[in-house]
């Protein structure tokens, strides 16, 4: 596959995701790459992503930090076993828990710049931070904590 | 206004939010009413909030959250002030952080409710304890700080 982005090499049947499935129509289609030891995505809200006029909204940065603390997850977890992205089985990652510490309001009309790194990789969890810039500033700092999808719910 | 829904009490210019601005046509258009001490918010995700096939998408489940956070925190500093809600100067909070532990996978085709608690109000913050339920079982506990807007983005 040509593509670089760690959701493009989700197999069709975990690639539904609202946040970062390439096929959910309705979704925002996020894309993460590596950047040397760290990840990285751009999305831009559009303007109807909006908290209040000129703000974007704050679910909408929960979710971006979410989708690509998965995806940096399951990126770190690929990495580490030495494995090629998409080599099966699939080490597809769910969302424990979810923190975002809103730093200053995110202008709206600008892209979002998203870069993570996983900080720990034990067992089926892994640990990633992240930041999420615009302009250069950084307006949210989130964790996210992924555990390896259950047999039984990666289909 | 008949409406009992908090958000329906937030002045025009500040019903722009995608989560729960009730101005905002591609949004969630979420709704939030006291019942008791608790606050209450019903949601049904459409079929493409989806995170795998049969499950909601975690950033969705932290959208809600987040919007009936902030419609608990100032309706809760309404009522500790006395006050009606809607009365002027409006009592608009923000987001600082949001934590959100997903408990259990959350099926997808069910309608969700949110219950929520001030748990602390404390000069211009409030903290907001929430469940997110399916069915009659907690899937997802949220937490939200919010912080009374600032009077130079209460535009």
């Amino acid at each position: 596959m040509a593509s670089d982005a760690f959701q493009d090499h989700y197999p069709d049947e975990l690639s539904h995701c609202y946040g970062c499935g390439k096929l959910n129509q309705h979704g925002l289609q996020l894309k993460s790459t590596w950047d040397g030891d760290t990840t990285v995505a751009v999305y831009e809200p559009r303007p109807y992503h909006i908290a209040i006029p000129g703000y974007v909204y704050g679910g909408l940065i929960a979710s971006l930090i979410d989708c690509h603390g998965t995806g940096t997850a399951s990126a770190a977890a690929y990495r580490a076993a030495g494995r090629e992205m998409g080599s099966s089985p699939p080490f597809r990652f769910v969302t424990a828990s979810l923190h975002v510490d809103y730093l200053r309001p995110t202008p709206l009309g600008v892209p979002l710049e998203l870069r993570a790194r996983a900080v720990e990789i034990k067992g089926r969890k892994v640990v990633v931070e992240e930041t999420l810039s615009a302009g250069g500033q950084i307006c949210a700092r989130g964790q996210v904590v992924a555990v390896r999808m259950p047999e039984n719910l990666a289909i």
